[in-house]
């Protein structure tokens, strides 16, 4: 695998057909899970790590997000990963940076999170036409990411497939987050609420009742900020953000359809 | 010369280097110096007619808009245009559409138009990433348009070469424009007040003076919505707009630099 940390750099490592994992680092088994479907699937295969600012709607999620890039470089080798681009900031937002890619209507998870689906789009944008891959591959974890990346693809006419793969969970039902790590354990077995609430949505949506009551009515105590249906290209998707302590966690799960 | 109206169509026109005249028809000299440069310096050349009333702020402006397809078809093919892309509005817009190319700061022709350079920025970047030109070609008369769309191109590291080519006039010193169609003969003599005042503010600043000063001051009771000075990578730009009975003309004149 080779690093590289500018776009020049990275140009001259591109051949063939490409597959595009964005990442912001803190790697984890659901970014592995995303290697191995690039791996299978293409001739190379190019994740960007870079902390996107931009995206960030509070200062001090920002400055709490894990960062270890060693680490980050050893999961990306040894999960097949041939090229990690590392940029710095300046580097995908130079001065006088002032272009921005907007997307209108981004649900519940937009709504909550002001200014963040600009940020994941014009990010994403910049990095399909600097890599310019044939596929690009995003977790059913982030469901409206994905719903607002295939949008502004469309929209866009950008000539790459966005890639959804199901999420990837712990052994106790725990969606994997580079943010899981900032809970304490007292805090992370009240987060496993978040997941049996929306099992329990799923369940009553399976025998024809509502999933988002339903939903709401197991969160057993747990805040949330929204719960919400979101269409994923034909997919019915059951999807909630909650706070525990001072961290943020989003799951989904899925009521209809199939992630392809 | 083939005409197409679908993007699928279109794609399979496509071959070689390409330069693309984006047009909103109504074809005149300018549109024709464009042609022809881009028949200098490509092997392909794609010209599109797209009246887009994304980038239009006043429904009046919009429902006046010259349109003579036939016309323009003859002008594109006797100018060298290969391909001449004539899509629906539904083609560009399908139902659903939401995502927008926003650039902050486009100066007074910005702050005069609301949203029209999100409308320009939004179908140039469609257009890109749907013809993949390798230059794309503007004139100097919409010299603001030509600032913002080369800032998006560096801002979205859009792999397309800008080239602006000069403003091309009538004998009398009017800039060639659609509109010019809508004067009256009375209405089009005051009209070249403006470029007279431009050579006035360009004569000043040669002198030492102040260019936009001596602007308004030889405007002789045009009514300017601005002159500002634009930097268009380096060459300095003093440009107007001035309303003529119901019609708003723009233009502009060289003071410092020079386009490449």
């Amino acid at each position: 695998m080779r690093t590289v940390r500018t776009i020049e750099e990275l140009r001259g490592e591109l051949r063939g057909e490409i597959g595009l994992v964005p990442t912001m680092g803190a790697l984890h088994g659901g970014h592995l899970s995303l290697f191995h479907a690039a791996r299978a699937e293409n001739e190379l295969v190019v994740a960007s790590l870079f902390v996107n600012a931009a995206q960030f709607s509070e200062q001090s999620d920002l400055a709490a997000y894990p960062r270890d890039e060693d680490a980050d470089a050893r999961l990306a080798e040894d999960a097949g990963v041939d090229v990690l681009f590392v940029p710095g900031a300046g580097e995908i937002y130079p001065p006088g940076f002032s272009t921005w890619v907007d997307v209108e209507d981004t649900g519940a998870e937009g709504a909550a999170r002001a200014g963040h689906f600009r940020g994941v789009s014009t990010v994403c944008v910049k990095l399909f036409n600097i890599v310019r891959p044939r596929r690009a591959y995003f977790g059913q974890k982030d469901a409206q990411q994905a719903v607002v990346i295939r949008r502004v693809v469309r929209d866009l006419n950008l000539p790459v497939e966005i890639r959804v793969l199901p999420t990837v969970r712990d052994d106790d039902g725990l969606a994997l987050s580079s943010r899981n790590a900032r809970l304490s354990r007292e805090e992370r077995a009240r987060a496993l609420g978040l997941p049996r609430a929306l099992a329990e949505g799923a369940q009553a949506h399976l025998l024809g009742g509502d999933a988002v009551a339903a939903t709401r009515a197991a969160l057993n105590g747990l805040s949330a900020d929204y719960v919400e249906l979101i269409d994923l290209d034909g997919v019915t998707i059951l999807a909630s953000a909650a706070r525990v302590g001072a961290t943020r966690l989003i799951d989904n799960v899925i009521l209809e359809g199939e992630l392809t």
